[in-house]
């Protein structure tokens, strides 16, 4: 056997085992896994380092419109690059349909932002924002068997909620086409409630983001989304679970037989609500949804990563930034309402989990990995082309130093934003190389290629998908 | 001690105690319980009997607009007449708010219909269908002070269904005035997904009426209004529940604390949804909202009404007729949907509760006391005055015969249908007599009464209501 | 009507209607209830003070053996004395089977302590240590005929433990005589388990009594209890829980349809594991089984009060002496397993739960009522005769001032023991008389009798037993 | 690279990939995964066949003795024997000591036995049946260290049930030294209970061996020992789980954060307790513990499959026979408790797991391999020696047609035993080669070796253990 190139030396992880082995690659593909291997035109040493799968974060939002006079402050070129440096070698952002047009309009156009512009693979969900009897007749089927396999809805936010009538056709157009539904569960009703009360009462800072949108809230919206799913009898998904109280409606659904499937995100296991509390508008540079919570849901949100009801680990990448000309943009200072609702995350999601969760000794590696790759491609029907370190897989790899501790600074990372919530915070575990399709994209700090080869990925139906 | 009357030698029950006692009446009230008394113009013999408060039924539809051309069965003189031969001395029927219009023209509109026609006593919850500021902001207060202490929402039906930010200001106002809210709690929108889609698949027998409205459709309302009282932070009560998976989400919010309260009725306890299967139109005679379900959840409500998850046992008496000129009227053949919603009650709570219940020996005199009486005076601020055989309360008392066996037959019913769904059930245990306020209203089959006595009962707030 | 006594002017509570009303006694039962009486030879004005059926505490030791050269601080003069000045009049202590030897016994024994020296009525638990043959075969169904109606089986205690199949045996024989079934719900082998491996690690303080039994030693024992009643089909009463824990079990097994009843302490809403911290054996002075617990597990117990888990509410007093001499004993210096397990209680239940949870809004009146005397009455086959403000029953009747505010001082209660674990503990509502079958015992601070007047109570079976 | 032997053109399975490849064997062990290999001495093809990890049973018992008169019909010999054309590579049976002795003597037997009597490897649990201080003291730590690192108590049976004290004994002495606990968890003194009132009621037949231990009494054990395992901080393993109420233990245990794993097995998917009802001592064929039970605790054992609850499907293969010179024995004819309590299974586990689960749809092949392969490796400390397709492995395979349909009949079978309890059942999978590192065992239905090749296998620390 001949291969293009050979990583030898280097402990394999999948989401199930952990062995020494050499990897032979073949035109982009994984074609051997041996003991010893030989003969290849560049052999890359991993003594000493761990051989990943390389990262998927199956939740990141790149150049998304996002409200009047607010840019995403990521594009794809930068988005890709950070995640590339963080260890990732696909991400699925979102393309939002315009209210009004279809679907297949909004695609063309963000393909046009993501084609050639990409440092590693990327594959769309959708964001149905407006489903009317065309998106849900039409495009959904068409785009299912084009490989857009995945569409998301949201219960709150004034341009995207859509009402209960509306999930349920959209849920019942994934259940005859195929596609797998990514539900944000939030009440928009009584956020706005939450939300006029206190402003009313002149609680307007960026810390009354967290009692505009309480757990009871989100528990509400979860209890509601499995109900309807239920209805259509439809698997689901339930992105960036913050809470207990969520966790415990999915695992009771699960009890009653249903397919549900459940994410969770870095700011919920390493940010609290207290976070927001910060002077002027410090504390805005928390502000996501659903709002980070307490210490118990934290010990939740680790259990259900540990125990397998999470499925999936995002960062929920959702990049804003807040100076402008070097001084602090006044947004949000009227009412936590008008926050950019989003955080930053893409390129530091693999070292936190795998420094809080691997090196505190939370999970294990083979956890780790399942959580923050394999279990991505599984879900959204990528495997085993990506998420695999298995013969015929896509050579995406990443170089893991687990004894590495850096400290998180925003002057070292390469998105888009000019802060990160996690600044400070001390991590063992980085990324040392990342490969995609065999080709070695960063090494260390530097880039290593000088045209981006990111490709887009259509994708399979979900095997959670009704088929 | 003189006594107007004297009911001697019965034995007394109320919803703790049970024992042999007269009781002395005075102007319309118990004035004294005593092992002996004499000298009263007229002395009762109650020998053999059980001398119970008279019965509350805080659930019924009397002379309530029900869309166009369908006309209720029931007026309050025709109501409260068959109410009386059922052993009650007080309803609690609906003013139905016309939306764009106030609560107190309802109100106003509501008594000219009531006032002078009822052989009991009669308080009215108000329907609020079209919360406007006005409503919520000086409506509610003022007639909260004025004894009208208790609003029912509902989360379902074309001209009714109030949305989450509706019911969040309804439940607002209740707060802050101490009104109490009744809930039905079955959503709207998965009703008309699933009707649409039956209808598409041409079920359109009564009998689907029950699959238009499945048990998650209850369950997931039920822990939405829950959800929604739990962010205002106000009690309510959840009415007509009908299954397993509902008690459950109530109990769960007691678990956390919540002030929930809940309703059965006899229809969920004695029919099934395969009741509606009937030939023709026959099965529409069952059609009520929600539907009868399975076995399992006639078990859950009898544990309910056994264990304390129920307070109150209501006829949710809804009455319409199915024959016109003798001949069964065409209602309802197209769709489901248009069979007029609701059956018939009030006169046969009573037994029915008493001969399944105290006489098959799942409850005890006490508890049927409690459910069918003392507990509706409790809850809508009308204790100890009615719902009680206390020195000082109103004199409303029913002498009921533990041993007497009838079978329910229509032609011996006193309300305005044409039928009874619960028609050749055999019942042991039966109301021999029915006095309001001191006056005997109906003895045996035989109306006592030459003009109609009942009067409008002004109540305190609920016990449960925020104070 | 003539009386010997009028209780004129008061305002009754029972356990579930609050209104004015005079009481007129006869013979020492209450014969009528009415808006006025007169004609007796004695009137007692309760004007401004709550009338209230006398206290029961259904859970005390009084005279029991209790090991090698500790002596019990309380005979029945002093314990019924106490339980009188704390507003009982009626008590029920338990009567421990010698091994070896039979119940009767046992009974003669008991009988000869307390006839004649009591101040209230009495009846007893039988507790079973030895449940030989003829304990199961023959005592059991004939103590029940004579009004012995419940026993009490220990799952610890080295003289009391009872294996499972011997628990089995006292249900089988409880089942098939009537016999209601009392449990104190404590793994014996897992309490040995930690207390050698605390002693063996040097933890002997008593604080260390708390880790010695921890909440999962109670849940295991109570999920055993029920599960052995479950076999066996019997209803027990699980005895002073203590936890959160051990609350679910039972909710549970209701859940599940199973009569399992359940009763907490005051010990589990005032004190926690803390105070047993206290210096040298000042921490000896709160030891009792199962230990208190934490706050949340005090939120627990409260909310099994108020949500109706828990039946009954005793003192479960047990009281032991620290002094000898004016010196402190060295009790339990060596190791917490020799600390006497028990608080005195039987004076300052009622006060405790009146001022934490009528004063402090926690439950109505009525509930107070209920978990105080009216459920210990049914539970325990007196009702009606004891328990109630009813024409009929024993006028056993407490003269309540709700304002009166007092400190809780050793010096001021009247029983054997030399502390109460309660000093210092403000309260506010307290017994100003009490009333024995028509005779005043005490009034304010005072004795009113020359002669005990107490008598033994023999009682029906327990409307939860098997019948 | 040169390979002893090449297995090409399979589809491999592991507990999460499923791709086309060639593995390369080396030394009994893989070497190399990948797309092609070539030149090896052997090439074995497996086209159009599923290659998987080689079976683990990791509940078999073998030559155990099993009470006075009753021998069990597989030695090492045949039990392996059936394992291997069952599809297995590794079995684990039971070694059991002998009460006053250590459990080195019972080690040095067994291994006597088994030694060079093996088709395929085996490797032992111990059962503690008399646990003293010297067996909880040495035997164990020293066992552990030698590769010995399973533990095995009982709750029940006269001769092997340990009490609550002896039960925390061994977990503490597991605890210590890193040994992993599997718990039968049934209580002893409740079946006693209940088979001696069913034997006095004269229900001896074996039907009733049901009815002797019902659910509530594995649930209640399953609670205990999971109590106890929590009391010393232990993860256990509880066996044979049957019934959904014993899961639901399981499931709270570890909300609670405890780690609890569970196996279940063939008998609980497709028998019932009605199995047991058949003529003369036919259901006696069906008795096993705990017994099978009814389809809706077959739907939660199938759930629990699916979910995650269970980590292991084991057989609990215990073989006796029923007939003695061709007569059928009077085994158990005097009452079910004489009925040898065991059913064989070894053989036929994987194609009833495979053809119920996989063919019928209701789990993938990666949960098959997971369930019945590499999970018991991984829970056992055999991880990835065993159990595994991957580079370093044992080669331990086996090639499975999916589409091979045959009926299970006892005439097929190579176990000790007269009767299968599955006879009749169809299942569409069969294996149809076992490799056992790298040498065939059994190719079709002939064995294709001459002598034993299976050697024992000293294990790891199980991974849940306390290390």
């Amino acid at each position: 056997m001949n291969f293009d190139t050979i990583i030898s030396g280097g402990t394999l992880v999948t989401d199930t085992e952990t062995f020494a082995a050499d990897i032979g690659i073949t035109d982009g593909r994984i074609t051997a896994i041996a003991e010893t291997l030989d003969g290849a035109a560049q052999t890359i040493d991993a003594t000493g380092k761990l051989v990943l799968p390389g990262g998927i974060d199956s939740h990141v939002h790149l150049a998304q419109p996002s409200g009047p006079e607010v840019v995403m402050a990521d594009d794809f070129a930068s988005g890709t690059l950070a995640a590339a440096f963080g260890g990732n070698t696909t991400v699925m952002p979102f393309c939002l349909q315009e209210k009004g047009k279809g679907l297949r309009e909004a695609l063309t156009a963000y393909h046009a932002l993501a084609d050639g512009n990409c440092h590693i693979d990327v594959s769309f969900h959708v964001i149905v924002s407006d489903p009317s009897a065309g998106v849900l007749g039409q495009d959904i089927p068409a785009l299912v068997e084009d490989g857009y396999t995945s569409i998301k809805v949201f219960m709150t936010y004034d341009d995207l909620v859509l009402n209960d009538r509306e999930l349920l056709g959209v849920m019942d157009a994934a259940r005859h086409s195929g596609a797998f539904v990514m539900v944000h569960a939030e009440g928009y009703d009584t956020i706005r409630f939450l939300t006029e009360k206190l402003e009313q009462a002149g609680k307007t800072a960026p810390y009354y983001h967290g009692p505009s949108r309480p757990v009871a809230v989100e528990r509400e919206a979860t209890h509601r989304a499995i109900s309807l799913a239920e209805i259509v009898d439809v698997p689901i998904m339930i992105v960036h679970v913050s809470n207990r109280a969520a966790i415990e409606e999915i695992e009771r659904a699960r009890a009653r037989g249903l397919n549900i499937r459940a994410e969770t995100c870095p700011q919920y296991l390493v940010l609290t609500e207290d976070d927001m509390q910060g002077d002027a508008m410090e504390g805005a540079k928390f502000v996501c949804s659903p709002p980070p919570r307490g210490t118990d849901d934290q010990d939740a949100c680790w259990q259900g990563l540990i125990d397998g009801t999470f499925d999936v680990f995002s960062s929920d990448h959702c990049p804003f930034r807040y100076t402008e000309d070097g001084k602090l943009t006044p947004k949000g200072e009227k009412s936590f309402r008008y926050v950019p609702n989003g955080i930053p995350g893409v390129e530091t999601r693999l070292p936190i989990l795998f420094s809080e969760g691997v090196t505190k000794g939370r999970i294990d590696l083979n956890r780790f990995v399942a959580l923050s790759s394999t279990y991505h491609a599984k879900t959204y029907g990528m495997y085993p082309q990506k998420g695999a370190l298995a013969v015929g897989s896509d050579a995406d790899i990443v170089l893991w130093d687990a004894d590495m501790t850096r400290t998180i600074r925003q002057e070292d990372l390469h998105h888009g934003c000019d802060y990160t919530p996690f600044e400070g915070l001390e991590v063992t575990g980085w990324p040392v190389l990342t490969m995609l399709r065999g080709q070695v994209v960063t090494q260390g700090d530097t880039l290593a290629t000088t045209t981006p080869g990111g490709a887009y990925v259509a994708r399979a139906r979900s095997p959670d998908a009704v088929q």
